[in-house]
């Protein structure tokens, strides 16, 4: 199959088969999950910096919440209506990321499994390890926001 | 030891070796948090609704990051300074919940096994063991909510 049709299945695979929440409602779940996923960012940041004493049970925990937030289908949360900011919730989506959900379900799959490769460096214990996936993780993030996040 | 003495030193581990967040940004940062569990317990009740078709997959999804949330240390988001609402950032947290800490404590680690156990039976799949792990997180929620979460 083309590259194209395969990341359209696999968008299609991660859509929701329940009833979905109001776009109002997406929109601020959905940042909810990328505001918490920063929180836990900014944790690993401050303990995988050069010198920092490395306290593994905190990299673990935080590196967990985020491959749990990371894995849980945000997907289901970009849907019909959430283009443009809803009542109280602004976003800071482009139009263009609902453009070309081919190429942002594709970016969802690589932060996905950036995500469960740093929890796994995490469980490790391994500082450099964890950093390394840390740098990749950071990467997969900014490589979205570049293209489908605004001011 | 006391119980009371062992929560303590329960919350004392969970305390952050970290530099924390502002009072606002950890008023944000644990809405977040709630906020994106809430969206994961409603697509789970949904899925354990008598009559209603059961997919093991979203409710293994949903599961693990509430278990991701659950376990990342929240209670580092509950510091000194967040007791009342900061700038942008209200609270619903009641003045009682800071004066009452151990317990705090206490619910947050029962809330946080519940969550455990709820994504150990996703995993099985199997439809009642995750119905009733689900209730009993709900009444995790509940329980924290009656005592120290106000309107």
């Amino acid at each position: 199959m083309k590259p194209a049709i395969v990341t359209a299945l696999l968008l299609a695979a991660a859509l929701p088969t329940q009833a979905a929440p109001s776009a109002e409602d997406q929109i601020r779940f959905r940042k909810a999950a990328y505001s918490f996923i920063s929180w836990n960012m900014g944790r690993i940041k401050e303990q995988v910096a050069d010198g920092a004493s490395y306290d593994p049970q905190q990299v673990q925990a935080a590196a967990n919440a985020i491959a749990g937030v990371a894995g849980s289908g945000l997907g289901a949360l970009f849907g019909p209506g959430t283009e443009q900011s809803v009542g109280a919730q602004k976003t800071r989506a482009r139009p263009e990321l609902f453009s070309n959900l081919p190429d942002v379900a594709r970016l969802g799959q690589d932060f996905n499994k950036a995500a469960a490769l740093l929890a796994e460096e995490a469980a490790s214990g391994d500082k450099a390890r964890v950093k390394a996936a840390f740098g990749q993780l950071g990467r997969s993030c900014k490589g979205c926001h570049d293209k489908y996040r605004g001011d």
